[in-house]
């Protein structure tokens, strides 16, 4: 949708500041660069002008003008999507939820608050620590990522199996839609049969459908001494029985893996060790919640039981604050390690039972045709997420890099969807993924889909050309 | 939608059995009063020939050919809902979930099977027992209630405050929608951000949207040791403490409430005995999954905390399996012995921190204008689901009741539209609440519900005139 001729990036801020004459706006070169991209990198930004608004009202006066005028509109949380669904590439106004950052209404008995789109995930976590409750969704960019963002690809992380994603947290949506209409969805209510969930159709929905200002969140109790394991494995398919055996006998916060490629990286940083000294090719990261004594005993036992039966090699267990940190670095470190080599990233899933096969076969299909790269495995093995991060080779331009790894991915979404599983588990759709969307999605689902984006954005204003166009 | 003129019950049988000659179908006076209604009882049954498909092919063929013939489909289950959902009260095609009744895909790693839409929901709970599983969705109508129901109204029952709704545990769905295109959903994944949530679209959409055929379902670890606690309380304001402390100190599963009332119709069952002698105006029924002995004893001690604030007047503690039974048949049966008196039943919810407010208004506008009705409350306090039954007084027809009854609801509806609440907790709309959706729903949101159906049942075939006209 090209800007209508008549509206200069100045006629805009005119426009919107005599509706809404506190209005905050930004249009210089730096500020539309900034504002413009996400962490994808791949899509050169291009917006009109930045704007601010501080509260629904805004948000909805902004919404009925953009109709009015045909233009598009791009939401902008803390921009560390991986997939493009926050980059603005076509004159669209970036509407930033930067000022509107409030939490409020805390309510104990309810184990609730009220966020607006605007707060820092981490923001979250420490408001709901410091009232002795825990906000369970947890991932890399929390110190960046804002709860419209979550809320908009549905965020996942470290501890899905343990407490699920991110709409497993919401009991009410305040949404703009597309036509400008302030729906106050679920109000906060544990149960409600009152017709369609809009609540989780609005959730994932990547700013397409509408805009959710502002979320009543629920809160977990805090966990009590999370102990984690970090566990050398002889061969990957070992990590079943291993997780199996787990599962069955304690309740598993997280249960992750990572490749000893991904190891070699993260341990570049000086303050790192390696766990023990026995090399395995495989590693799994394994957490829980130490209610008493007996927990302990239990953990040690099943490792005890995984060593007899060859399945794991070695292994260690956190005995201090400092030591349980150090031993999640391991893990939690591997993106920003392998950060300088420009990766690419791929975010897949498939049931747990087809990881083994899933991933020996796409393995196999990138060591056999570009056997230059290496590729590093690493994720959320426990809920059968994994992040393939294809390293760019020295000599190779990002350009053609960029190319190529369209190319790989076509052909892994191959294997994704004989193995019935996601193209993207967590990082949404976005501009990267829309190419690939039926590799997951049938042509009906996409249709459906479709015709439900114009039931609530019938202008296709918001955030156009994002998971499909 | 009335029938086609042509389209005689014989000729619906034929043509049908033309198009599948497998089809088992029925149309006798006494099979379309069975199959024409479920427990609400208010609909005169209706259906011209309730049919019985044995898989998702012959599911997509009858609903094709509907489509055709512009005839309605009421989709058909354990008729266990109480909001007249599965009702067929004018000439509609009753389809019978009944022969779809296989349980298959069992995946111990994955902790999932997949249900055919008429497995009963008992059924799928004692399969799980069976694997060292558990399905915890429970509720009084487990033993006739089927799965495909409980997802079309999004189930709740007396363990959401610890497992949540139906929709919780579903990983996938196969639907065949009202244009009779067949959806494979999600297909087992637990993360999958491609694009709009159409799974929990489906669910709670009362099969206005599409039939669901089968759904992925996720098992959950068996608890250890239940023990249930009855308390009784000196005000019902004190409920808020009670929970507060216990939900502090444990991990609750079930966090029931009774008035006094609904305990003396249940004590009229000579095999139950009152839990103890101190009078109470209402009693809460607290359980929660022992691990360890440690945990009995911070129950005790949290109950002693209750007793010296005065909260609580006095308590009970399972210390048997058959104990735990009994304790919790004094809520369960509630429901049965008060059956006789044919009760209205208003199923809300409103956040917890409403309820007190809430429940004295109720109350005190039902004691003021029909002082002669009893009123028996109970519910689900934890997640602020009240059930509210009205006892027919003997002197009244059962017309006059309904009537006057539906001039009540009217009047709660408007309180519960005041304190934001759910006319419908867990019972969905179905016919008997269709009048009142917009106490709990905006316009706007009932007109995008609309325009939703329009979109996947353009002809409008599949279970008319629920939720909404």
């Amino acid at each position: 949708m090209p800007l209508p001729q008549q509206l200069t990036a100045e006629n805009i801020e005119k426009q919107l500041q005599s509706l809404l004459p506190h209005l905050k706006t930004l249009s210089s070169d730096d500020d539309r660069q900034h504002y413009g991209k996400d962490w994808t990198n791949f899509y050169p930004p291009a917006p009109s002008v930045i704007v601010f608004p501080r509260s629904t009202d805004d948000v909805k006066k902004i919404v009925l003008w953009a109709n009015e005028q045909e233009i598009a509109l791009v939401p902008s949380g803390g921009r560390t999507g991986l997939s493009g669904g926050a980059c603005a590439t076509d004159h669209e106004i970036v509407v930033s939820f930067d000022a509107m950052n409030r939490i409020h209404s805390f309510d104990p008995i309810e184990q609730t608050c009220v966020c607006e789109a605007g707060v820092i995930t981490q923001t979250l976590q420490e408001f709901a620590q410091e009232k002795d409750f825990y906000y369970p969704v947890d991932f890399a960019s929390v110190g960046s990522s804002q709860i419209g963002g979550n809320l908009g690809t549905n965020a996942g992380g470290i501890k899905v199996i343990r407490y699920g994603m991110t709409r497993d947290w919401v009991l009410g949506l305040t949404v703009v839609t597309g036509k400008g209409d302030v729906l106050h969805i679920n109000q906060g209510l544990i149960k409600n049969a009152t017709g369609y969930d809009l609540k989780n159709l609005f959730i994932g929905s990547e700013g397409t459908l509408g805009f959710i200002v502002e979320a009543t969140i629920k809160l977990a109790k805090p966990p009590r001494d999370l102990v984690v394991m970090v566990l050398g494995l002889s061969e990957l398919v070992s990590i079943y029985p291993v997780l199996k055996t787990f599962r069955g006998g304690l309740d598993l916060t997280a249960f992750e893996f990572f490749s000893d490629k991904a190891m070699k990286h993260v341990l570049k940083d000086e303050n790192l060790s390696a766990p023990f000294d026995s090399p395995a090719s495989f590693y799994a990261v394994i957490e829980f919640d130490q209610q008493n004594a007996q927990e302990l005993e239990t953990a040690i036992s099943l490792f005890e039981s995984c060593v007899e039966n060859d399945w794991v090699i070695d292994g260690v267990i956190s005995q201090s604050q400092e030591q349980y940190q150090k031993l999640w670095a391991l893990r939690e470190n591997i993106s920003e390690s392998i950060a300088p080599y420009k990766p690419y990233k791929n975010d897949i899933a498939v049931t747990i039972s087809h990881v083994k096969a899933f991933l020996d076969e796409v393995d196999a299909l990138v060591n056999q045709q570009y056997p230059e790269w290496e590729v590093i495995w690493f994720g959320h093995i426990g809920d059968g997420n994994l992040h393939l991060n294809i390293l760019k080779p020295e000599n190779l331009s990002i350009e053609d890099f960029t190319q190529r790894c369209g190319d790989v991915s076509q052909q892994i979404f191959k294997v994704v969807q004989k193995y019935r599983g996601s193209i993207s588990a967590e990082h949404g759709v976005g501009l990267l993924k829309k190419d690939y969307l039926s590799y997951s999605r049938s042509p009906e689902e996409i249709e459906y889909m479709r015709a439900i984006k114009k039931v609530f954005d019938p202008k296709g204003i918001l955030n156009p050309g994002k998971i499909f166009d």
